[in-house]
């Protein structure tokens, strides 16, 4: 053994940041939450059918006939090239002026929004979220340094008028003001619920007063099982104030790894000079190909079919089963139902009783920058059977009935 | 026309670095050298027939075959969670004492080197490169806002003993100390040349003496076509300093944009928790997939064979005809031939020249932090095939010639 296990004394070497956050008991505290023998509602993975895997293969095999000498090169043929005309094209169709300046290609979502922290977030600034939001960006945000604040929601989303009032009191009492907003305005993780057209508009109304950008996360929007959709946020901005990231992960699969930023040019300049996520050529190259056919919008017709089937199951499932003083989100789309107990659970204890009665979830103090969320859970129907999704439920509500035993008198 | 095509006034937004970085010219410069009637002997790309098309389709197959399931899914199957396990494999043929505690993987090898300057480098930090050095990981250090400092380098590598020379006066006067060194020690970019295995040793020492962290950049290291291997940095390293980065993209092919960093456990745990790079399970399970048959072995053995015939090629077609004056580096491995050209030849200002006679290559100065490398040009032999390299090489002693036509008089 010539290196020790730990590097024992160089703590001193890591930035600030690191040092300041690298003892953060948060992080990877939900990757323990699997067990094979319960239904998993926990996590938002796709269903093992929805994957296109021999389409994959044939548009491989197509791409290479078309361009072996340089499918495989760095930057790729002509494939990988037309991947952000191809992106270009979808956003036109949900009213986003778009066009490939205001592209920047990332690895995924998740690499996209930590492009945006990158490019924007000094240490010390001041970040909005919605509270609650997606735990993996609260994980991003905490890596740099920021002051994050939540804003409170209800049935339509963020509620802008609370934020109006926030923001016109932290300038009156000259305290910091937000670089950033992030929401993620269609079937919100982790509550399911989507932001309205009017609240849309009045937030970047604030973003404008009070300067900040507004980050708008949507990877779910296109699977919508009910109901009309909202403009996207960046569709409505005027200011260049929007910042739009999305993935193919939700469409294709996560397994590509695939996302982008929609955003002005000047910024999609600064998100391309800095960029060191690594372009990986073939995968976009494959992409494109596979979505030449029309793949692409096939698959999201099946997989709404797909996930709606699931949806409604979770629904009727929470409906028949779960005990009296049980609440629940109705979403019209994405991969999320947010619920909340009877008083008196703590859905973080309850879940390894879940857990045994065989059923996972996420405890929604997950989804919280700071306390809440303790008698929440969300549950995703994205990836289960719904005969299975009927199993899960059924296993949660004797979880909380075992939790909250006086439930039952009144059942 | 609903969005302004700037987002003017929006500027004061980006971080504090951003700003300071945003209208660095140097950005870029080189992406437009490219013409398709020169011979590239610009970029380090591999031959096009050196990539494994059908092999990765056939991998892509097995792998939907074995885990259909979960190839897609986030974080994939057994396969994608094996790579480590492939690369601790081979690390360990190398002599490096490794586990997969000590694994971290990143998209492509520029990917991990921005890692390791998010997890360790703050604004105003010191960082020591060797110069000249890849320009790739010039323009990462420019983001983090780090001054950077040149070290020399001659035939055997980076010289240590003027390193030595250089820390022990900044200790007495008081300056600034580097936070990390970055060095490319195996048929350096640009140079070609190797760092001896002494100055390898030499230089932990002075990591140790005057605490600082040792990157070490493989990507060419078992592209060997002459002599022995000089341990591994990594190898040697008895503290945990040594970090060492390293990717598929020479050994399978830069399209799969796949590296890793090799690090101690406490560096390990750190990149893990920031890392926003994206995981492309896809990815990782074809090229675990791809390594089972011992295909990447057999692959590294092939590409060898292919690249020293181009370098044998280059090497004598310089030989043969570049005008008198003109000097170069004779690797014995990797992609890269570093060129002097005669007194009063400029490489930056013949390149547009040159590339009318029919030859592309990298001006030196675009590997210098600073000045340097005016009469300096980097040719890479591993893309253009062996005849193209002898066209290419009878361009560029043309286009030598024709910029300093004195030279015809000694020749």
């Amino acid at each position: 053994m010539r290196e020790p296990d730990q590097s024992d004394g160089l703590d001193h070497l890591f930035t600030e940041t690191v040092q300041e956050t690298m003892d953060s008991s948060v992080y990877g505290a939900w990757r323990g939450i699997r067990d094979p023998e319960a239904v998993p509602l926990s996590f938002g993975f796709p269903y093992p059918d929805s994957f296109p895997n021999g389409e994959l293969v044939s548009a491989a095999k197509s791409l290479f006939d078309a361009e072996g000498d340089c499918a495989l090169q760095y930057g790729g043929g002509e494939y990988a090239d037309a991947l952000p005309e191809v992106i270009v094209d979808r956003a036109r169709d949900r009213g986003i002026d778009c066009t490939t300046e205001k592209i920047h290609l990332t690895n995924g979502a998740t690499n996209a929004i930590d492009t945006v922290c990158q490019t924007f977030l000094d240490q010390g600034d001041t970040v909005f979220v919605e509270s609650p939001t997606f735990m993996g960006a609260l994980r991003l945000l905490r890596n740099y340094g920021v002051d994050i604040e939540g804003v409170d929601m209800d049935e339509s989303g963020l509620d802008v008028e609370a934020l109006a009032d926030d923001l016109a009191a932290r300038e009156a009492a000259g305290e910091p003001l937000p670089k950033l907003l992030y929401t993620i305005p269609n079937f919100h993780n982790p509550t399911g619920v989507t932001l309205s057209a009017e609240r849309r508009e009045r937030l970047l109304e604030l973003a404008v007063r009070y300067d900040f950008l507004v980050l708008e996360d949507d990877p779910y929007g296109q699977l919508r099982y009910d109901g009309a959709e909202p403009p996207p946020i960046k569709a409505l901005d005027e200011t260049g104030r929007a910042i739009r990231v999305n993935t193919f992960s939700k469409t294709i699969a996560p397994g590509v790894r695939t996302g982008w930023i929609i955003a002005a040019p000047s910024f999609v300049k600064q998100f391309d000079r800095i960029n060191a996520g690594g372009e990986p050529s073939f995968t976009r190259g494959l992409i494109a190909r596979y979505a030449e056919d029309g793949r692409l919008d096939r698959a999201v017709g099946e997989l709404s079919a797909g996930y709606r089937e699931r949806r409604d199951r979770m629904l009727e499932s929470l409906d028949e089963r779960m005990p009296p003083g049980t609440t629940w989100s109705e979403p019209d789309g994405g991969f999320f139902v947010w619920v909340e107990f009877p008083e008196g659970v703590d859905a973080e204890g309850m879940l390894h009783d879940a857990i045994d009665e065989g059923v996972a979830y996420l405890p929604g103090s997950f989804f919280y920058h700071e306390e809440g969320g303790t008698r929440n859970a969300r549950l995703s129907f994205s990836h289960a059977s719904p005969a299975e999704i009927d199993e899960g439920i059924a296993a949660l509500a004797a979880a909380v009935r075992a939790e909250a035993p006086t439930i039952e008198a009144g059942d």
